[in-house]
């Protein structure tokens, strides 16, 4: 009914996982979608089959389009047909389940492009049935790069409470990580996970680039990176008037994070961060697609199938990635 | 006074860091070196000074040789002349602090080839001291392996109450890193930390391998080292009689450890067990360098130099170094 009020989409995710009972119990918690205007998007019986697992019966109004959101005070249920339940079994991914994954977040890019959406928040999905049901891409960030047209720069951020992580490199042979190790890459990932807290509500964002090489490289006595790239790069981010530290040893850097004495961490590969925040509490974790024209969330775990349909998943991942893009959404 | 107990050599470490007072803290508590003829050597004025620091005031009987040491019930001090007071100032790094680490380190070594040293625990050395002191090694493993005549794979292992991690690779570019990634090492790694877990007490080790590429090279789609080494490695380790598993994702092979499924992780490169070995708690954790002909260990943390000398060092690592090196020597 405001205008203030983002409109957030909200899909199921692949329907052979846990997504579908996830959205159910969020979206029966009213605290999480209060002051929006949440539009659940995708397919009736599957939607039906996660409050079926989940043990909810909430009635959504249906719109027609996500422009009729805005004249409801409460989520409401856009419906589409893009799988029937005789291809979906549980924990099984397949080409059908990553067709309809694609063909509901592909609505939700067009509606945002038409400016009827504010940002995203995706259940969890799963790249090998995206990958059979036709993503041509290496994983769903670069999808959605190609389909919002961006040319600069974008990296998964991996947040955990007030603890966020990014890479300059993803999944990639850990071989060729060094190439990957350039000024331009480490400005552009510091400075975009920097303007992203703001967006996330960080008064004064302080984000540290770790090193690349064991103890970030003993002073060049064990890799070059450290000397030759990386602290030029946090220089050359200084003097841009991002004040960005580092670089500080991969193997202690998150410790000052888990100390609060910083709020982001800037990668230089995969596992860096990741083994990281494993560690933390991954099962709070929230993945958040960066350096979109529009804020896209997900839980950071993926489909669960040992767990699926079984109303046994954890719904606070996915409650703090609808959360995040809310704030993302109203800044 | 017993044949059964074994000889322990304990140093001081460098003497510019908390290595003394740690030490003195040690000593005092009389259930660490219980069961044990336990050898503090070094230099008088030192202990000494850790004493002071750590506010003990115990009286060792002193003794002239390792060989001694069986004649008494009670720790006994061995002193050397190494380094003079004026030569040391708190916190800082130097050729005289490093030259005196080695000169006491090698003594217990030589001892040891005597057959009068069964193992050693060591208090926390600078490796840059070190280096300036006429270190030319890359690190004190090398230089022990050198000492010792060793000739078959050696490794660092951390170990953090149950959980053991070892590498195939460790103070070197992380470019480079994959090149280490061979059968022959993962083998000698796997075989010696399940034979090092052995005699430190695990009747059955359950030893986990980590992969090299993000999520484990997502089967061979994002990097070939898992499908074309580890994996056969792992497959060679269980004919010979070795019941390691994996490849697992590195960045999940941690959670396993953590929840008690492993004793023991093998790491393809340092960061990777450095980072969650830190995460779970570096605090508590024992370096144990693995594959010498006599248990070696210490405290996993280093000098310290900020809270050098002011009596704030933390017992508990080095009472678990002290006893695992007492535990392996029992074996």
């Amino acid at each position: 009914m405001s205008a203030n009020r983002p409109v957030i989409a909200l899909t199921l995710g692949d329907p052979a996982g846990i997504g579908p009972e996830l959205v159910a119990k969020l979206l029966a918690e009213n605290a999480a979608v209060k002051d929006t205007h949440t539009v659940l998007i995708g397919d009736r019986w599957l939607w039906d089959e996660g409050q079926r697992v989940a043990g909810t019966s909430l009635e959504l109004p249906e719109v027609a389009s996500f422009s009729e959101a805005r004249q409801h005070d409460c989520p409401v249920f856009l419906a589409m047909d893009t799988v029937s339940p005789d291809q979906v079994r549980y924990a099984e991914a397949n080409a059908a389940g990553g067709a309809s994954v694609l063909a509901v977040l592909g609505r939700c890019i067009e509606a945002n492009k038409a400016g009827e959406v504010d940002g995203i928040c995706f259940a969890p999905l799963n790249k090998y049935a995206m990958k059979l049901g036709g993503l041509g891409h290496e994983d769903e960030l670069h999808w959605f790069v190609e389909k919002l047209g961006v040319t600069t720069f974008f990296s998964e951020f991996n947040t955990l409470g007030t603890l966020w992580t990014s890479r300059i490199s993803s999944h990639i042979p850990l071989k060729d990580a060094h190439s990957y190790v350039t000024e331009e890459r480490i400005i552009a990932a510091a400075s975009l996970i920097y303007d992203t807290l703001k967006k996330a509500g960080f008064a004064e964002p302080r984000v540290g680039v770790a090193g690349f090489n064991p103890h970030a490289g003993e002073g060049g006595t064990c890799g070059r990176e450290e000397v030759e790239i990386i602290a030029p790069a946090v220089e050359k981010c200084r003097a841009q008037g991002y004040p960005i530290v580092g670089p500080y040893p991969a193997d202690t850097i998150f410790l000052k994070a888990r100390d609060g004495e910083l709020d982001a961490v800037v990668t230089m590969f995969h596992d860096q961060g990741q083994i990281a925040i494993k560690m933390l509490g991954f099962d709070r974790g929230v993945t958040i697609l960066g350096g979109l024209p529009m804020p896209v969330g997900s839980p950071a775990h993926g489909t669960a199938f040992d767990i699926a349909g079984q109303g046994k998943a954890n719904l606070p991942p996915t409650r703090n990635a609808f959360n995040l893009v809310k704030a993302m959404c109203s800044q």
